[in-house]
């Protein structure tokens, strides 16, 4: 994989809450040289990531916008969930990243997930029916301190709900629960039982050997705020350093 | 300050993102054995929070219901904010606490916040025009890394926009972020600029003598997912141990 081939794996990322529009501007600027697959931020800054991305001569490589709904507890009430995704929709991204109520999760209720993917997908690509909507579920929080039988049942529970409410992604974590973010065992996890959906690692992938390891168990995405620290690692690679 | 005057302080809380509908419940059953002020959680659970609350044989010391907006990044788009706390006072809370969008309060933008603060406050008291808002500042994330002339700058610009936008609480922390949660240096510059709010200390009170510092500095009320520890400690204070 060259330089090219593992930026356009990455959404670059921004989320946290002191981020200030010079920060998000900055981020924009990094995912269009380097040609990201996306750039990722909170809400109120998605109109103003569409419009500088719409600029083609700035933006040759076509770097999408994905912003986050629900994020990160994933606790507001579905339907506000819902309308939050559409605003995002309204405001012209390509992409949306919301977070899975975890309680329907643990207790592997598959009609109660089902239900809530469903209610924002529907919502969102009434606005656009091409949007790509990737699932937050917290693997870590859901598979510490639970058997290893326990853990696969959650999220193979989890790869199900994703996939047969129509959405695109399942995605581990949000990179803010104590529990902690992307692992190679969940990521394995929802490669087995994705099943035709695609996977998203996020959450503490800081490094080209991070990247290179969640890539190599099947991630399709990977969501990080080092995107530039990772393509300079796979630069580094490559020059033989 | 006897325990059930300590209770009184006390928005019970709790806003992890894998509370189970039964870690609800019990915390709601809580708050109305201690007499607590308030159940606090996220929106999902707010309008079963209030059902239960709304049996008075059950609950004679009349425990509001509170639940947050905006939570915990302050980073969804205003209106959907204001849309969000909507469909909270519809649910029937009696109190919501929202994030403020940070990058206002770091750039001292007064003119962003109040217009952020307002137009929540204008759409929650459309449905209850007695319903009482609370603003989350995350100080520790305002106030660290900064001279103390500017923290105390920034905490009072929040003040102002807090007072002047109608709401009726400036509240130090979320408990989600990195930098930390109360401190009574928050505390007392909060009460030192409020001039007519109230002053809510949240975050990292964990015991009864966290909670006697943030009130002997002038906090109105507390946030804590540890008042059981707390009012037992006040009994334990009280009963000479």
């Amino acid at each position: 994989m060259n330089t090219a081939e593992l930026a356009a794996t990455i959404d670059h990322t921004i989320l946290k809450a002191e981020a200030m529009p010079a920060d998000v501007d900055q981020i924009v600027a990094e995912a269009m040289e380097h040609g990201f697959a996306s750039v990722c931020v909170n809400g109120i800054f998605a109109a103003g990531v569409v419009h500088q991305l719409a600029d083609k001569a700035k933006n040759p490589k076509g770097v999408k916008a994905c912003a986050v709904a629900g994020f990160p507890l994933g606790a507001m009430k579905p339907t506000m969930q819902a309308i939050e995704a559409t605003g995002l929709a309204k405001d012209g991204v390509d992409e949306i990243d919301f977070v899975a109520h975890l309680p329907h999760l643990i207790d592997k209720d598959l009609p109660m997930a089902k239900a809530e993917y469903t209610e924002l997908v529907k919502a969102a690509r009434s606005v656009n029916p091409k949007i790509i909507i990737k699932v937050i579920v917290e693997s870590a929080a859901l598979m510490n301190g639970v058997s290893e039988a326990e853990a696969e049942a959650r999220i193979a529970l989890a790869c199900q709900a994703v996939r047969e409410s129509g959405c695109d992604f399942i995605k581990t974590s949000t990179g803010f629960h104590p529990a902690g973010g992307a692992s190679v065992q969940a990521v394995t996890l929802m490669k087995k039982h994705g099943q035709g959906i695609k996977v998203k690692a996020s959450g503490g992938i800081r490094s080209y050997d991070d990247a290179m390891k969640m890539l190599d168990a099947g991630a399709d995405r990977l969501g990080c705020s080092a995107g530039i620290a990772i393509v300079s690692g796979a630069k580094a690679a490559s020059d033989g350093y």
